[in-house]
């Protein structure tokens, strides 16, 4: 028997899944997991996912790591860098701890924790073959889970979604209609992710687009820039090899 | 400036639309709001949307009225009828009031209710055009409300909520991801919902084939066939001429 593949689509529906006997794939498309598997693939040592800029702080200070977030498209008060991909290359993350606070993926993080999550990682488009690989590998149910904003699906996280049912939907049973309409959405976008987003004037892309993250928003939705597998483990997420 | 369409795919995310200025379009389309727009559309003098069998029982003896329900694809213990809209043709529905509980699209309606909306009405494929005509009229916002199943959101409701931003579009602000989700989605199975629903293998059509529906479904998903305005009011669905 194929094991069980289900999407959701908002934090908000996140209880209606069983996950403690899942792998749970954490997707937040723009930016938090790109920027996660990209700090990791850059040699960073771990990325730790706070929920508060407090929290952040607080935990920078205490192992005297890197403190990273934003709020409203600028870092927040207190912080040291923002979220953008690029701000990690590996001659500045590598070796380092990377405290990162963003708002919807991290608190979908947590909430797949508390809920008793088998295992959690995160996915995006930069470590999409990783990913697939190792849901592949696992040969156990699957829960992929959008970040969304603020609870509100949105298009990015939906399309991520997509596009691993779209490689791994012989391997697994699609046992919900999100998956199939996930599937169907990147079908209709996979020739040009960044125009379906543009055309379809997705509400993020405005978002980013006001703070001149086109380059963002491409290097997010192109595969496996990043090749790395973020794998949450005693609050932490490790590269996994 | 144009009034606002959002379009919510699950009662679990209602909360976050401001429904105290739009009017809620409920949509249940397999089989609720379907069956509803049919029986007022034959001439029902109203349908009375009630939460359980038992209040459905308490207020059809009250009124004298026909009871109807199904849990698990059969005529609820206690009831008379079930959900199907060829349950109710003029002859047997005209002038009659209907006492109707199902699941999902009723809750939906009451939270609805009791989160302030301006005004409910009721939409489905069978009065599809009767709904867009009303919503344009209105000029104020709109939130387009998926009754889903037992909170998971699904491909049918999905579906008309795309089907009325396809040609209502020009006349309102986008203003999520979700309606642009939903009209693509409408895009790529228009030409025949049906197929469409079959091909995705959508949990509804599972559900309701395994009891030989497919007319139901079919009907369901067909313009036009009942041309009725069902309208909120006072407790119970009228048709609004």
């Amino acid at each position: 028997m194929k094991p069980s593949l289900y999407t959701c689509l908002s934090p908000a529906l996140l209880h209606l899944y069983d996950v403690s006997n899942s792998v749970v794939v954490i997707i937040d498309v723009l930016r938090a997991t790109s920027t996660i598997a990209t700090a990791l693939n850059n040699g960073a040592s771990a990325v730790i996912p706070v929920d508060s800029v407090v929290e952040c702080i607080r935990i920078g200070k205490e192992l005297n790591s890197i403190t990273a977030g934003e709020r409203d498209g600028q870092v927040a008060e207190g912080l040291q860098y923002g979220n953008s991909p690029f701000e990690y290359p590996q001659s500045f993350i590598g070796g380092q701890t990377l405290v990162l606070t963003t708002t919807n993926g991290t608190k979908l993080l947590h909430m797949a924790h508390k809920n008793g999550a088998k295992q959690i990682i995160t996915g995006s488009f930069p470590n999409i073959s990783r990913v697939c690989d190792y849901l592949l590998a696992q040969n156990t149910n699957v829960v992929l889970a959008c970040a969304a904003w603020k609870d509100k699906v949105n298009i990015e996280d939906t399309l991520f979604a997509g596009a691993v049912i779209s490689r791994l939907k012989s391997h697994f049973e699609l046992a919900c209609d999100a998956s199939q309409m996930a599937e169907s959405l990147y079908h209709t976008a996979q020739n040009d992710l960044y125009e379906f987003m543009k055309e379809r004037n997705a509400t993020h892309y405005h978002r980013l687009t006001k703070y001149h993250l086109e380059k963002d928003i491409r290097y997010c939705l192109t595969n496996d820039g990043a090749p790395s597998l973020p794998f949450y483990s005693e609050g932490r997420l490790i590269n996994l090899s």
